[in-house]
This record gives structure tokens, sequence and C-alpha cells, in this order.
């Protein structure tokens, strides 16, 4: 049961020739990782696995980051590795190892820079989105993609658990954040992607980030960390904590978010479109007259990447299958007062939904 | 004398308006953070700014990003912020703000996810690179520009002169690299971006980054490591260092190298072609016998980027100018035995080159 199988390449070029493109371009990133295992870095230089619907795939490869490569578990797939030299134009050079094609679908993540300039190298081939071909093998994690989420998983709660130590009044949001990401990073993750710490008012900004601000006695403080791990697998969860007594509107629709996030959660289970799941946490929060301080989705895919397919939002009729991996984490905002969010990642299972994340979801008060 | 100055997204409408592209369409990355000052984070959700070569400039942000954007430098500049719901498409919003037009510049790092979804909004509409625009103003420095990267030389700096203490024979270059890391932050970057530690052989290897390879007495190490700073301006400096007694093999190919990037670095001046900064470097190597083993070109572009326009290789014949910054970082690698390289980041004056980067270039034993 391996993560990044062998076979998986004959499956990616399978799918590639049912789906009508006539090959896929992929550079690094998260599509090309998924395909091969190898983590290249994304950089100027282009780095491109050809993969045709018909024919042998090749990687077009700088010279310099060959023996990278070569080392890499790309290196398994007994495929070509083209080197080219740094006067080379390695554009020029996908083009004419693949010959006339008519539609090809590039990487999501491949950057302009190395798109429109493939477009250029090869005018007659239309482009497209890899991830046509590759949403429906990314969105169902195999087991042993969910056993390295479940290790994600286990990894960020190792945090969270830490976190109460960090919380003090009187620190400031950065201090804190500061604290997190080493206790990311010694939990096993490479590196601590995202660390946000928003107390008080800044808790009712959801993407908001880290400041100076200092903690003060009674603030609700929204936790929301994760990062990749050595596998490539991603963790991501939220906790709101309370620095000292809460304040008692808080506490009420506190109350509201995880009975909200547990009928999500609950609701889980394969056939449901994702957009019920939205719908159930959404429900619950409305009917306690909140609706309007819930101002995101629900939820949205995870595994190489912390953002993927599925979304977990109004309008994504996509039914849940086995394997599918997502957060559920609503949220209730008061502008300029606090806000709050609760957050796991949840496996569609035969059975239900199965959370990888398992600390206390009740309030937290430190 | 402003890093970010509110005055830079007039210029660039004019670059635009001059270049023949009908508008530039920048998501998150160095070139919004260039134009802007907006660190925003690279997510699906759709942000982006929108340069019209003549029109009012407005800013496309998910409902969700907006009290981020709100907080950032992006709130000085005046322009509208559009923000979309989570169930708009914000690729049709783009455009229809934007209206009939021919001829677009995107983002060098926008992800093809966005690039092909505004490309199919816009049908009508010829997607270019906005680096053939921004390359221009972003390759010349301002002296905000060149301080900045003054300040991220001293930071890594900084960390060069802790290495000696870090490097014993007997530990691997990951612990080594955990080590450096943490210093790169505690020395003000933002993130290790890159920390390489190629140990014997390892160090052939212009690209390999750490290994649990045990370091060996008598062992040449290269250490190539850099971030960016607070500022979004970044560090890249490499130095080789000998834990014991070198041997003597790489003694001689080391004075050689030292000699070569002394000659590239006297090389700059403005007027120079960039590709004469790198045979500067070639000659060198090559006169003592070593060109086969000088296998990548000698520099690149940095500001925002680590690696970026102008890169110094054969065939780039663009003369240098004051304010351009690039790295000088010749190498010589024995494949199998050994490997060094010595990289200072150096700024194009009017008088010649002057280098951000001070730590001793002597062979470094420790």
């Amino acid at each position: 049961m391996e993560l990044y199988p062998v076979s998986r390449l004959a499956a990616v070029a399978e799918a590639t020739a049912r789906s009508g493109l006539d090959a896929l371009l992929l550079t690094p990133g998260p599509d090309l990782r998924y395909v091969t295992g190898y983590d290249a870095t994304q950089l100027e230089r282009l780095t491109c696995l050809v993969v045709p619907a018909s024919g042998e795939p090749f990687l077009v490869v700088p010279r310099l980051e060959l023996p990278a490569a070569e080392h890499s578990p790309a290196s398994r797939l007994g495929i070509e590795f083209v080197a080219w030299d740094e006067t080379d134009d390695p554009y020029a050079l996908v083009a004419a190892r693949l010959g006339e094609v008519e539609r090809v679908g590039v990487a999501d993540r491949m950057w302009a820079m190395q798109a429109l300039r493939l477009r250029d190298a090869m005018p007659r081939a239309r482009q497209e989105l890899a991830g046509r071909v590759l949403r429906e093998l990314r969105m169902r994690k195999s087991p042993a993609e969910v056993a390295a989420l479940r290790e994600a998983g286990a990894a960020i709660d190792a945090v969270h658990a830490l976190v109460p130590n960090f919380l003090k009044p009187g620190r400031t949001e950065r201090e804190v954040a500061r604290d997190i990401a080493a206790a990311i990073v010694e939990a096993g993750h490479v590196a601590a992607d995202f660390v946000i710490v928003g107390s008080g008012p800044n808790g009712a900004s959801p993407h908001h980030e880290v400041s100076d601000r200092v903690i003060q006695p009674g603030e609700p403080v929204v936790v929301d960390i994760g990062g990749p791990m050595p596998s490539g697998y991603c963790s991501d969860s939220t906790r709101t904590y309370v620095v000292g007594d809460p304040p008692e509107d808080f506490v009420a629709y506190y109350e509201v978010l995880q009975a909200a996030q547990e009928a999500a959660c609950d609701a889980v289970r394969p056939g449901v479109p994702c957009e019920e799941i939205d719908a159930a946490a959404r429900r619950v929060i409305e009917d306690a007259g909140y609706g309007e301080y819930f101002i995101h989705r629900t939820g949205h895919g995870i595994g190489l990447e912390v953002h993927e397919e599925p979304y977990i939002v109004a309008g994504n009729t996509e039914p849940l299958e086995v394997g599918m991996a997502f957060s559920v984490e609503p949220g209730i905002y008061l502008p300029g007062r606090h806000g709050a969010r609760i957050e796991d990642i949840v496996v569609c299972t035969e059975t239900g939904g199965e959370r990888v994340n398992h600390r206390p979801r009740d309030l937290i008060v430190v």
C-alpha cells in the first residue's frame, strides 16, 4: 500500500486518453508529486513531466536538477529523463518530443510564465487544465493517502494540545504565532504553512493572520494552523480558545457553532452532495439567527494541497464518495467584536465521516 | 524614499499603455506586491488587481480577504476594491468590469488554473506575460529596494557567521540544516526559503538540498541559504566550508573558483552585457582547466523573487544598468567527489558592482 504507487502513471495516461486530451504537461507542484512522488521545486527553469495519452511519458529536466530527479521517486518509473542545458530552449524541446497535438492539459498550478511559453511553442495545441483529468483521481484518496492525512491530523492535534501554554493575556498574536510555528515543525511538519492567531476583533476576520495586537483577558482567540508533512499531505485544524472568562454573547454563539460543525460532520456519507454538508452547518447557524455572520463556505478538500477539490460550498452538487477528504469549518464572526471557528478534516468512508482531528471541540478556556 | 511608493501604480499603467497591452491582471505574488505592496496569499479564490492602460485600476478580492486587503498597503492607492461572494464567478466579474480588450498581461506566476479561466472568460483577449511590462521596472531597483537587499544581505551574512558552530563531523546534513533554518528566521527573515547543505559528493550536485548523510572529517560542504525578509526582498548567499583538513585537489580548484568569482564581480558596471559577467567567471575556470565542471549559469537577478531577471547567462545580451541586482555564483563540481560555490548578491552602481554580502570568501576551515 504505497503512497505514490508506480502504477499511478499508467492510470493517469489512461485517464488522459479517456478525457480526450492528447497529453498532460506537469510542472513541479502537487500534480507532478501526485503522479510521480517527485517533490521538485518550482523554478523558472522548466521541469516538465509529459504524459501522452498514448506513447511513452518522459521528464524534461534542467541538467542541474538531474541528480535530484534521479534520486527522487520518479526514478522508479522507468521513464526517460531528458536533460536540457542552460542555453537550450526547453519549451521547444517539449514541443518537438511530443509532436503534433491538439489538446494538452497543463498542471493547475503551473506558472503563467511556463504555460504561455508552452502555448507559444505549441501554437496548435489548445490548453486545458490537467485538473480535469487528475481531479477524479486526486479527490478519491487511497487508503495510504487517508493514512497520511491521519498522520498529519495527529501532528496538528499535538500542536493544538500545546496552544494553551502559549496563549497568555499580555502576549501579542505574533509572539504566540512564533511559538506555534516552532511547535508545528517540532511535531513533524516540513514547515508551518499558515498560522492564524486572531484575537478579539481580529478573530472576526476569517483570513486575518497575525498582528502585534496584545491579547486581552477574556478575549476569544481563533487559532487556525497547518502545514505539509514529509509525505506531502497537509494538516489544517482550527480551535477557538478563550483567555479567561468569555463574554456572554460569545458563549451563546459558540454553542450554536459547535452544533453546526457537528451537524455537518454527521451529514457526511457517500452520495450526499457537497453542498448539502454546507447546508447542514448553515441551517443550524441560520436557525439560531446568526446566518449573516457565517460568511464563507463550510470547507475545502485537502490532500497534497491545503485547498483542493471538493469544495464544500453552495452550488457544488458533486456527490461525496468514499475517500474524499475535506475540512468542515463553519464560523461565526461578529465584526469589530470577536469570532469563532471549529475545523476538523473529515474523510468520507462507507459508513459516514471519519474525523482525523480529535482535540476537544468544547470551548477551551485557558 | 518608500519601498512601495504609491506613485508606482500610475507608472505601471503608463508602461502598460506603452507596451501596447490593454491591461495587466495581477494575482497574488511578486508582481502584485511590487505594484501595490500587498503581500496577499496565493489561493484558489481569485484576488486580481486589474490595471487598465487607460482608466481606473481596481482590485477584485474575495469578500473573505477584504479585511486583509483593507489593512494592506493597497488601501493607500485609492482604488476600488470589488468584493465577490463564495457563489459568484470572479472571472466573469473581471471580464465584465474590464470590458472589451484585445491584449492582456497576466502575472508571470499566476497559476494556470486562473490564467485559463481568465482566458475563457475573455475569449477575445490574447494573454501575454505581465513581465514584459514589469521587468523593465522590477529589474532596476530603486535606492529603497537596494537598501532592502542590503538589509537581507546583512541578515544572511549573520547566519553564515554562525555556520561554523553548526558544522561538525558526525552530524548529518539535515541536522545542520535544521540549525541553519532556525538561525535564518532568528536573523530576521520571514522564513528559511532554501537551505542547501551539500557535503562531500553531495556538494557536486548544485541543487542538492539536504540528506541524512553524515558529514565526514576533511569534507568540503557547500552551504547555500536564503529567504525573504519582512520587506519582501530576498537574501541568497553561498559559502563553502571544509570540516578539518581539506583534500589537496579541492584546495587547488577552490582558489580558481575564488578568482573567478572575483573576476565576475569586478566586471560589473553599467553597459556591460549580462553574458559578459558569466564569461568573466567562466574564462578563469576554463583557463585553469576546470571548464567542464562549471555546469550552470553564473547568476540570477534577485529582488522580490529569489530568481528573477536579469539572468547572468551566455546568450543574454541585455546591458547592465544602475540598480540591477543579481547573484554572482560560479561553482566547480567534481562528480562523485566534492564541489564548491561562492555566491554574493551584487548591485550594479554607477561605478561598478556593490556586493551586499561581506562574509570572507577564503576557504573557511572549521
